[in-house]
């Protein structure tokens, strides 16, 4: 057949009826052919660019920036991770979390200063980075309040997987280890802390042990290949392989090395933990499993038939080794398939294969690291954390999807005893001002 | 110290000199640092955004387009591998190649068919296709006409690394395994071939053996995490891991299963090996072992002390186990360190330390896969492959450092016997117009 006639077939309503469906309840619909899918190859296409955008039907893929922010200039907004696929984060829709908003920073005027503790002071360029040592590797960035919409009684009912886990995001990270250039300064005795303060407007400023530091701690010039993006800390950032998001000060330009933590306003008002005893737990850095089943998930509609049912998990702890999902609201449980991940504490996919019979049901998914840890359940979780928390909640999220194939939050409501309760005039803590 | 005081100290010139240079000749200057580093710390930053952008310090980070190109339309361009770290391409920056411009395809319209020798012609939309299994995997793609620019003589002194190897990009790809669909539709006995057809205006075609298909090939959809860019097949294109870039036919639209390659123009006028003895070589799929050293490279300048020496090394054939570097023009050669790689089929980061003493040198890489396949010479690759052709050229590229620490192309004049002739009159093949 030639191409003229299979066009003219194609074109054809009537032909179309020569298209099945695929068997077995494998996919449904997709027989229509219209005309109108001829109509790129009618006219010759864009040209060469030097630098490419998305395609303008893809506009609405975007972060989602709370409504109920005060200011935009500290705030956090969510990575859509319900309408994204693999692991890495395109870099335009990495979460984004500031104190006092990006700050616009020329690279050749930028400098990183190392001093206190130190046998010989430091100040480089960004020149003088890129020349040294470099590592590159595949690690997810986690917000402390990632989940916090988990603190919710009763649960959210317009609840999306962006809402629920979309304060973490995954990269390809480039930069020098941060222990090179501590051994260049020479770390003098006595000193465990470094304090590394941002050039933003809120001099944004946290205490980080030396210990890990000389461990893993990158001093990022790149994401994905090319420069941080702004709200990333262009020029320089800190990369903490497996902590807390807001310990990974941006637009880096200094650092202190000391023999004690600031206890700065940005670890004290912020990114601490009250207990369910009331005791407060500071410095919780160390991100604890989670997983998020991005498909099918929150306001999502699905029909009958096959679906891959596909979900991120990762650990701060170590590698993600295990990842089951239920599909009877907990009853029972199956092992999913992992996609081979870039590095231990990179972000990974996990899938199961599924055929939906049309009824009501509830999916969950709950995941291990190499080191043993796994997510609690919402109850779980309330018996140790204080309910007026907004942190680090990492209890299983639960779909329940309805008869009509619409999906909806499944979390529980919880009884009075657990149920956190709704704080009045909050901070902006947590990063998004959602709960 | 209180932080004004700091600001204070470090702001004024004569307190720049309590910071000293990096010792051991590990880096040179960086030690200025003027009131404008502060700058930034004194205003409220930018408002989060929906989608973000690079920095305007970054806009000079582009495709190379060469302007000997007769038409924008059907021709190619260069990824900037000289200004990216890492080995993931940024979706912006991937090479672009097409044949008659890039169609802007509504996905709602979109159709993939698959017929001719098969039990059940299939039709599938995008979403059809996006809950059927999918695979993730981090591939080059490389232009079969990438390294074109080897087959001049004497060599061109303007030559970057962008220009020499810039036909290559890799990303993270999603979609579905072809075999899936194909398994689907029920091949018939006797079928070996398929014919994918692109929906742009040159209708693009090519020959797909069937086994390959069955083996490895990707229908996808997704990119670095998003959709397809328009530039790279939205909303559908195949991914051939290892062959040749130009059959890896983009805008997907339809897929004929038959018994014969189809030796359509896009295969025949195009993408075939002249030989030295004169016979031309079709169907050369598998790419061969590259490496590029991207820094220091062609036009880049250095200065005395110490370097880690960066590049790229990928294969078709399988995983790069071994990149060896050599300082002195060829007469010795040293193991380089290689970052690990997310899949056997990606691009490699390969790294050496080094101490350049200010004399000139040559420096040259080259790359072995886990098959035992490596670089020629430029001597061994054209006693094999004619001075006229334009494809698969793989060559071990060399720099040249001069005593200023300007680099350029470092390759040979090659003698009369040896050495390629320049073509009058050609078309646009080779994509880059560049040879």
């Amino acid at each position: 057949m030639n191409r003229r006639k299979l066009l003219q077939l194609l074109s054809k309503g009537a032909a179309a009826g020569a298209f099945v469906k695929l068997s077995g309840g494998l996919a449904q619909g997709g027989e229509k052919f219209s005309e109108k899918a001829f109509e790129p190859m009618r006219f010759l296409g864009a040209e060469l660019r030097e630098y490419g955008e998305r395609s303008e039907f893809e506009k609405g893929v975007v972060r989602y920036i709370s409504p109920n922010l005060r200011t935009r200039h500290s705030g956090a907004n969510f990575t859509p991770l319900d309408k994204l696929d693999g692991v890495i984060t395109p870099s335009s829709l990495h979460f984004e979390r500031h104190h006092g908003g990006v700050p616009t920073i020329d690279p050749a005027e930028h400098r990183l200063v190392i001093h206190g503790m130190v046998e010989r002071p430091l100040i480089f360029t960004l020149a003088d980075l890129k020349r040294l040592p470099s590592v590159t590797r595949t690690l997810f960035i986690e917000c402390a309040g990632n989940g916090q919409n988990g603190y919710r009684n009763p649960p959210d009912m317009t609840l999306t997987a962006t809402r629920s886990r979309g304060l973490v995001s995954n990269s390809s990270w480039t930069g020098v280890p941060l222990a090179i250039l501590l051994k260049e300064a020479g770390v003098k005795e006595g000193a465990r802390w470094l304090i590394p303060e941002g050039a933003d407007a809120a001099a944004y400023t946290r205490s980080l042990p030396l210990e890990k530091a000389m461990e893993d701690v990158l001093v990022a010039y790149a994401q994905n290949g090319e420069a941080l993006r702004p709200e990333q800390g262009y020029p320089l950032r800190l990369v903490v392989p497996g902590w807390e998001g807001s310990i990974m000060v941006k637009w880096l330009r200094r650092i202190q090395v000391t023999d004690m933590p600031v206890m700065a306003k940005d670890e004290t008002s912020e990114y601490t933990d009250t207990m369910a005893d009331g005791k407060v737990h500071a410095f919780t850095w160390i991100m604890e499993p989670q997983s998020i089943i991005t498909y099918p998930s929150g306001l999502q509609q699905i029909q009958r038939g096959f679906h891959e049912i596909r979900g991120l998990a990762w650990s701060g702890h170590g590698r993600i080794v295990r990842v089951e999902i239920s599909l009877d609201g907990g009853a029972t449980w199956r092992r999913a398939s992992l996609e081979p991940s870039p590095d231990p504490l990179s972000v990974v996919r996990f899938k199961l294969g599924w055929v939906w019979d049309g009824k009501e049901t509830i999916i969950m998914s709950r995941a291990w690291d190499e080191k043993g840890n796994t997510q609690p359940t919402q109850e779980e979780f309330f018996a140790r954390w204080a309910r007026n928390n907004r942190y680090h909640y990492n209890a299983i999220q639960a779909w329940r999807i309805g008869a009509d194939g619409k999906v909806v939050n499944g979390d529980k409501t919880l009884s009075a005893s657990l149920a956190p309760r709704r704080l009045g005039a909050v901070g902006m803590g947590g990063c998004g001002g959602e709960s």
